[in-house]
């Protein structure tokens, strides 16, 4: 399973993986795809400085990326205690009450507590970038679309191709306008930001608007080597996946049971692909999670409207914190694609990596015999 | 491109077409796909048994089916007057001053006046049944799940074999429970009553649930070649299709310009993938429909909640007939899927179907390459 991406980028598939966890993203760009570790989680720029070099230590010499969240407009910036000054009382005394009502247990006394996730702020999402680029990453990608003009000709002068996810043709149009290199089309199904249009009309029309200027990635929906397959009939280049890599061996964030699978992957293991909702309260965006207590009571008549981005994250990032950490999955904060229905076991990347290849060339022989029929 | 359903219904593609116009209907038998002709607007079993004779003669002895819509359980029933009365005078105030509001004109005085669509009756339904077992029709389906399992029984004593639509893997296991013949999975792309979970995890889900008791056919989101392909790919036997074949040249519903372009075809045309909105207010259950001035104004704060079925499609019936006929596109009221944005031109049937037969085996060779590479 090659694409033209394989030289591009020197690796083995056109299988690229968006993950918070540096050892997953080090686990897929060993297994022969691209993994792209998302920096979002550090607030501060030498913790992800260490986290690069464990990267560079563990790949292989194999490629990889980072992924920022960077949203063109420059959003209200300042101090993270600024910032909180903007939060109404009555937001903040909706998640107490919340907390309380789900039994949710206060942080560990020893735990370091998370001011919000202050990578959604332009200035801290900037400083990730500058500390990637003095490692030799082979990709930067942007959650929220193009980043900023200058910020992409900054990571172009380090030779550095930028990818952009797009919802719609217009959007993935503008981010090409912008001098993005590859745009990811997210259809509706994918977790986080995703907009309102499913990936088997998404992914063609990415296709058909921008697809002869930059290769496009497939993402919102992959699981099996048979999605692969209907991804790449659909005229990507590649797919871009990564839900399915929370429930791999190597995901190592949030509390651990003694069995070694963590409160997040219990939740994840049990749901069905009817178990996501998508809504503004992780973020202020639109973004697919899993639904739980958490999601439901914001749902509820009394919840309050959700905050704009960054102002409510920075609302219920203690509160995310304070969730996964327990121990139990009823109450977990985390976003999902819809095919968490499909992540039923424990598996490690490499075995992932290697049914996906498998699978998509059964597809590709099955439907050579519906062709020759 | 054939699969074991082309043997078993004896046609050229595994390529089915649900529409309202037999026109359609016959042109797709025609051209080697299997036309599925919808019955809900059939409100007398005479009007339904004159177009099926015409189907007859003009099918040149290929296979055809019709669809019913028939709610497993069997709602409030009665005369449309009886039911009538269930709706409140806020409603149909809603409707009038929004009529008003959006400029839409009168019926014409020698219009014939429908009365509801009666079609979401169960008696009315069932006696669809008995008109078209008395055709050589090859397939009844039922575009609201399982029928009551006794048409089940009266349809097979016939030899014909009957589909459901199923917007998960649950709902489909119990269509087959019930003895339901072929499912068919139709993602949230879809126009129409949908659910939530897009095809592209919807279909191999009911795929790995369902396909080794029943064939499966993939609904949602298809248009071109390349979006058959996807289905086959994920597991799929064959494609549902409905929303692409109202741009076609032989579509002959609703009020048409001097140029032959219906108005409704010419909202379709204009439309792009974003232009469609999921909303209880065509039938009382979720559908997709175009979105317009008149879906607008229901989205407004001060539109009332959509009744549940049978009541708000009588609410709305006659306001749909003004809309559809008058010669103003911003306010027509379709049922169409976010494949609109493809929907850019008018072209016949036959095609349509060439195309989508010849685009599906261009995509195959190029999964090939990308395979043996």
């Amino acid at each position: 399973m090659r694409t033209e991406l394989c030289e591009r980028f020197g690796i083995e598939y056109p299988i690229f993986v968006f993950t918070p966890s540096e050892r997953v993203a080090a686990a897929v760009s060993r297994a022969g795809g691209l993994g792209v570790l998302g920096c979002v989680r550090f607030n501060k720029a030498e913790d992800l400085e260490e986290v690069l070099k464990w990267m560079d230590e563990n790949t292989d010499g194999r490629p990889y990326g980072v992924d920022v969240v960077m949203p063109a407009k420059v959003p209200q910036e300042g101090s993270a205690v600024d910032i909180a000054k903007l939060i109404p009382q009555g937001h903040r005394d909706f998640v107490e009450k919340t907390l309380a009502d789900l039994g949710v247990p206060p942080l560990p006394e020893d735990a370091e507590r998370n001011e919000g996730v202050l990578g959604w702020l332009h200035s801290v999402a900037r400083s990730h970038v500058e500390v990637a680029l003095d490692h030799p990453i082979k990709l930067i990608a942007n959650a929220l679309g193009s980043p900023p003009v200058d910020v992409i000709e900054q990571v172009h002068k380090a030779g550095v191709p930028v990818a952009a996810l797009a919802g719609s043709a217009k959007h993935a149009q503008r981010h090409v306008d912008n001098g993005v290199d590859i745009v990811v089309a997210q259809g509706h199904e994918a977790g986080g930001h995703t907009g309102e249009i499913g990936s088997v009309v998404l992914w063609p029309e990415i296709v058909d608007a921008v697809g002869d200027q930059v290769p496009v990635l497939a993402a919102g929906g992959i699981g099996t080597g048979r999605q692969v397959a209907a991804a790449l009939s659909l005229g990507a280049q590649g797919v871009w996946m990564g839900s399915l890599f929370l429930t791999s061996a190597e995901y190592h964030l949030g509390h651990r049971k003694p069995s070694g699978v963590s409160t997040i992957q219990e939740a994840l293991l049990r749901a069905t692909s009817a178990d996501t909702v998508r809504r503004r309260i992780y973020t202020g965006k639109p973004a697919r999670l899993l639904k739980t207590k958490w999601t439901d009571a914001w749902d509820a008549p009394d919840a309050p409207e959700p905050l704009p981005m960054p102002l409510q994250n920075i609302l219920v990032s203690e509160a995310h914190q304070r969730m996964n950490e327990s121990d139990n999955p009823d109450t977990v904060a985390m976003p999902v694609g819809q095919i968490v229905g499909r992540m039923n076991e424990i598996r490690p990347v490499a075995d992932i990596i290697a049914d996906l290849v498998a699978e998509f060339e059964e597809t590709t022989r099955r439907l050579d015999a519906i062709r020759d029929r």
